[in-house]
């Protein structure tokens, strides 16, 4: 197939509605390089720093290398309830011929100091209790027999036997996340623990979402006998899943002034501009010509379907993605470009969406010279997943309610049913959705 | 192994700060046993509903089914660029012998009607546009010729082509989300496009976390050679990431009486406690034995490791799940018990944390007796992962921080490297975090 969809004639045809480049042609390229023009063409940017506070930290990246201000343990401390002891003292201690060891005090996690054990002497400690100055061992309870103030331990002790010793855990110094990684929920509790309250991270991309379209109205305003901006929500969404910072901007009339001035006040608060609808070459998609006139066209047009015309504009440095109207080919646009964008500027992470092995339960194909971006309904059988390729309606709905995942079929291939795939799934939320086989 | 360990012995030997049941049997029980007493035991009730905005649904749990107010589409409309025709007027229509047409007009999806046409009749109608009443399909502008103000159409049209019928999305009274449902991102695009703007849904449930031990203080106080009560952020965070609402409570030193005020100061305002530490057999161990005094104790004791301290009572028909002091045995507990409860009083969903497969890459073994909960560092090779056992220290917090997973390993067993197995991940988030091979 061509590489070029000539739509001189499709645009001539229809008269005084026509946009002025009625010969463009519109010329479509691989998503790959599609995704390479647009890193390429993109100021070397990076987003501002600001501090969050340890415990808000999840999902956020972090922007500095941290490190450990102190040992963890910062002393020694018992692992175990039993008696801290000099392992010296209990060398050759069997059950026929006990060592004897004085009892002499007791303590427990909250006391500031361990205390102090001479020969033959021992401590009651309960686990992470500091471990007494010259003991360097603890006897578990169950491995001692109890006489009058004194225990009778059965068998010898190695030195740090029982023992959790200062900086085992961490090493005051030692890096305990490096700059750019993500912090899960337990990483919050390192960080707390080390006393650290507060931490460097990336800001949030910022996404400002514009639908486009004389026919459509907000979700929430007069809806009567309109068709609403529901692709707005669902991006929001899929946006804040991200990690991202998004923001609805509202609907803008078929009129390219209109959307000129509603994408330049975008852009200031934005980092990255994502247009619905009127990105194609209809007489009424004027969207391209807008970005293009504010800024530059990186490509117009990818050899995928659906989602063929997705295009990339860059702005004052900053990428405007144009989604196509209909919400599976939106979504095509959105997973090619919108994701790796986001995450590009928020992370240089590479693992925003989890990917999955599925079987493929029906056969899918993909026409020669375009991709396919083929949603799925995933679901488990044992520990495994299956998949069934979803086709509906370009504007369907009820169907996209049922999918959860997506993979790409190569080119002109057919992937008969048996055959394995890396489906990504929508969002992290999906896997909730995933409904096991019984 | 026996299933008993007598701790007569262990709280007999230190004398005054014993607890007054020093000959209290310390029964384990297997963790499915634990958990079908756990819930036998629940009084049987379900939470409040509370009505939320379409676009905030995501991640809640529908409490009502939803049906269409009206169809989708509500009317016939174009599913291309093209031209409105009678379909019967094309019969026969080929190349070398076009029907043409003549354009009386031009429609667009923000026209409210969509005019009329007669014989041998035709209307542009852009993506979208409502069909025009006489029309039954549309022909796409690209098997059209323009000839002056008609077009020529070289082959037949049969009805409803390139049409999206009225209803043939959604049809009205149909249910589009069932009771119990998740509503994904594109799940609140339906919702919005049928023009649904709230809906009734399960109350998130509460959840509040109190840290018990004379040693610890809260993260964000004076924490100055003191052991901060970081697990509590922890556990908040792995609760919101399933959907609850979780409450620090703060930390209550080792006195019966004021763990008793403050469990019971939580009770109210939550439908899940959770304590962390305290739950042992050590000396200083208060948290069985007050929440039996308050309630009744459900179990306590697993024949699991790390975890087997975990225990669960029932106060005002409310669970109280007691963790263990260790991170990774709280961290047992918490998977064990706290992840079920949450998610049968919010949801009644069985998919709350992904599940996938696992190639083992290092010999994992649990004990005669006792099942092992195993802490797994998952990573990905190809579509497929690998997963590597992580020991570290029971309060070890650098090798917490590189696992993302888990797995139980079956009493006795031993599974050789090579073997697959199914890992849980700690949080959803978790996927963010694998890495792949390379």
């Amino acid at each position: 197939m061509r590489p070029f969809y000539r739509v001189s004639l499709l645009t001539r045809q229809v008269g005084s509605a026509l946009r002025q480049d009625q010969s463009r042609i519109f010329k479509l390229i691989s998503r790959a390089e599609a995704l390479k023009r647009t890193f390429a063409s993109m100021k070397e940017r990076r987003l501002e720093h600001e501090t969050v506070a340890a415990d808000e930290l999840c999902g956020r990246v972090l922007a500095e290398d941290v490190t450990a201000p102190h040992d963890v343990p910062s002393r020694n401390r018992a692992a175990m309830d039993g008696y801290a002891v000099r392992s010296q003292d209990t060398v050759g201690a069997s059950t026929s011929s006990p060592v004897r060891l004085t009892i002499t005090g007791k303590r427990f996690p909250a006391d500031r100091a361990g205390g102090k054990i001479a020969k033959a002497e021992c401590v009651y400690t309960s686990t992470g209790a500091p471990l007494p100055s010259g003991s360097d061992a603890v006897a578990q309870v169950e491995n001692t027999r109890l006489v009058g103030s004194a225990i009778e331990v059965v068998r010898p002790l190695a030195p740090h036997e029982n023992v959790s010793i200062k900086g085992e855990d961490v090493k005051q110094g030692e890096t305990v996340f490096k700059r750019g990684h993500q912090v899960p929920p337990q990483g919050i509790g390192m960080l707390l623990g080390l006393g650290i309250r507060s931490v460097k991270v990336v800001r949030k991309p910022r996404a400002s979402i514009i639908s486009v379209g004389d026919e459509l109205v907000d979700a929430y305003g007069e809806t009567q006998h309109r068709v609403v901006n529901d692709h707005a929500y669902i991006v929001r969404e899929l946006l804040r899943q991200l990690g991202a910072e998004p923001k609805i901007l509202g609907v803008v009339p078929d009129n390219p002034e209109l959307i000129k001035a509603r994408i330049s006040e975008a852009l200031p608060d934005s980092d990255i501009v994502i247009t619905i609808a009127g990105s194609s070459v209809g007489t009424k998609d004027f969207v391209p010509d807008v970005v293009a006139s504010l800024g530059k066209t990186v490509f117009h047009g990818i050899l995928v379907t659906p989602g063929k015309v997705t295009g990339v504009g860059i702005i004052d440095g900053k990428p405007v993605i144009m989604l196509p109207g209909y919400l599976m080919s939106a979504l095509a646009g959105f997973y090619f470009f919108v994701v790796p964008l986001v995450n590009f500027l928020g992370s240089e992470s590479t693992n925003w969406l989890p990917v999955v092995e599925a079987k493929l339960e029906k056969t899918a194909r993909a026409k020669h010279g375009l991709e396919r971006f083929q949603l799925l309904q995933l679901s488990k059988r044992g520990n495994s997943y299956v998949a069934t390729t979803v086709e509906g309606q370009l504007a369907g709905r009820l169907s996209l309610n049922k999918v959860n995942a997506y993979t790409i079929i190569p080119k002109g291939q057919v992937l008969k049913k048996g055959k394995h795939v890396a489906a990504t799934l929508l969002s992290p939320s999906e896997f909730r959705r995933i409904q096991t086989e019984t």
